[in-house]
């Protein structure tokens, strides 16, 4: 009678550990006009390897029985940190030489969420996302508001220096030097287009499925170079760059923030899933689709609580990845990759 | 042969005159405890006839041939200038004793939008929404960069202290000395639902069908009163306060923001219709009941382009109303109002 009772309890625990979810992570780190012959080999080389090791710090949350939120953020700490995204440490500069970040997160388990928008001194903008849902009442907290109550929270702030790359520095120069260029020209296709002059959009996200079955998305990004001082993307907008509900998907978006924004790109997604009945890889590919009708570019990152990853766009690459298990970790850069 | 000739461009014409579309405008003024026994008949008075002259205004844009976005603009501007609502003039006060406001608009016609927040000197944010909709690449601006953008398309600005109301400022007073009576009980509970102290949600919204069958859809606010510094409610979020697509409908929503960025509430309503093939105002009162299940309290407007009208709301009273004709023109402000 023992032996069963005890046979009985190993098969129960083995039941329930086989019902945990097996964890994912997901990541873009931007879309573009990537194109394998403007890469050196140890560009890329520099960009996987960071996208690896932003995946594993997730994955580690993940496997440990951490949340699905908290492994986005460990995620999107490490692209923040890196000068080679654009988001955090490496953010492209304001039309006024500035950089202004944005970021946000979902928890697709209640839906809720936190963003902050045009913020210039806190070193990881996912952080204060987070702080914003967990701990105040509102969803979209802004510019100056937005990094006291960082301070409040006791973030990492920063010196506004601490975002200066030469790189992203000389592409803003570029840019105004060519405007001065067409403005000598009297033309003012550039100016009223500044996406044109640099097509990749660095933006950062992730997306994660917990072994508890609960999805999260989050996004950062510093947005367009050259954009107008204010100017504020679809990364903060929940429905637009970030979406999560367990009931459909988790989904991060990049690319030119003004189309997903009109779009409502992350929901519309969830959206097809929930109300057509879509699976996730149809329901992303068709809403990049519609952007690229609407004259958009850019992609998005989509994963359902099965751990099922979509990874569509319409420009010539996308730097992404997905991890599924400690041997199971892919990343891709350009458009013929599978 | 000539008359038969007349006669056909007779026909011609009247059968063009008839395929117009019927104008409608249908507008809201907030939503909540708004009950018969705390108004006198004075202020109701003045709440339903100021809403008679705004959708009035708008009804003459559309009925001289004008957009459906002129009319949504000339329609918010006199809410706006307004101390009724909480929009413009009338704006309340965040915990700063500030007045921040937040403006949207999108064409349905081809689902370009625009949208300021945290403005503190435009006197009408809609037309900046709508400035920056038809004169920036952008949709979104925030804060200064917003105000810059403003001062550069010469809209009208004033004084911050244009937006100060005795009434609104009383508010603002009385929440401050519940929190103080709260901090000194040890209770955190009004600071964490700054909803609590004032239920009614002033925002305005303006929705409008022209003659060439183009939705189009704004919404104005000051937000919440006692909101924290540099918060966005969901009334600039394109998708979660605004949204307007010809496919679908045009939607404003009203009520506590944070659940209707969550639940992405005004795309959610055409979503609901584009993929689950549902009507209006089965769409609009299902999101508003989701909302209420979620924990979230408001109401919103909704208009599709045969010119049906829904205006399903959660709380008390929701101050709204539609013109589709000129003698045919409705105000409601209680919940048993039809």
């Amino acid at each position: 009678m023992k032996r069963t009772l005890t046979l009985f309890l190993c098969l129960l625990m083995a039941g329930m550990a086989y019902s945990q979810t097996r964890p994912v992570i997901v990541i873009h780190g931007g879309a573009g006009t990537i194109l394998k012959e403007n890469m050196t080999p140890e560009k890329e080389e520099a960009i996987r390897s960071k996208m690896e090791e932003a995946m594993r710090a997730g994955y580690e949350v993940l496997d440990e029985g951490g949340t699905s939120t908290e492994a986005v953020v460990a995620t999107i700490k490490i692209l923040e940190d890196s000068p080679l995204f654009n988001a955090g440490k490496g953010a492209v500069f304001t039309s006024q030489g500035e950089n202004e970040l944005d970021a946000s997160i979902m928890d697709g388990r209640d839906r809720n969420a936190g963003a902050v928008a045009g913020v210039k001194h806190i070193k990881n903008p996912i952080t204060a996302a987070l702080a914003v849902m967990t701990s105040s009442p509102h969803v979209m907290l802004t510019g100056e508001g937005a990094e006291e109550f960082a301070s409040q929270e006791k973030l990492n702030m920063v010196d506004a220096r601490y975002f200066y790359t030469e790189n992203r520095y000389e592409q803003l120069r570029k840019i105004k030097e060519r405007e001065q260029a067409e403005d000598a020209e009297g033309s003012i296709k550039l100016r009223s287009n500044p996406e044109t002059a640099d097509e990749k959009f660095g933006t950062v996200g992730c997306l994660a499925l917990d072994k508890n079955g609960n999805l999260a998305a989050g996004t950062s990004t510093g947005g367009m170079t050259n954009k107008k001082y204010g100017r504020v993307g679809d990364s903060p907008v929940i429905g637009a760059g970030t979406y999560a509900d367990n009931a459909t998907c988790a989904v991060s978006a990049t690319g030119h923030g003004e189309y997903f924004i009109r779009s409502v790109a992350a929901y519309d997604v969830a959206a097809m899933m929930r109300y057509a009945d879509m699976e996730v890889g149809k329901a992303a590919s068709t809403v990049v689709e519609n952007i690229g009708e609407m004259g958009g570019s850019g992609g998005l990152i989509a994963l359902d609580a099965q751990g099922n990853v979509a990874m569509p766009f319409n420009t010539a690459g996308m730097y992404r990845g997905y991890m599924k298990g400690k041997e199971d970790i892919n990343t891709f850069i350009y458009g013929d990759e599978e």
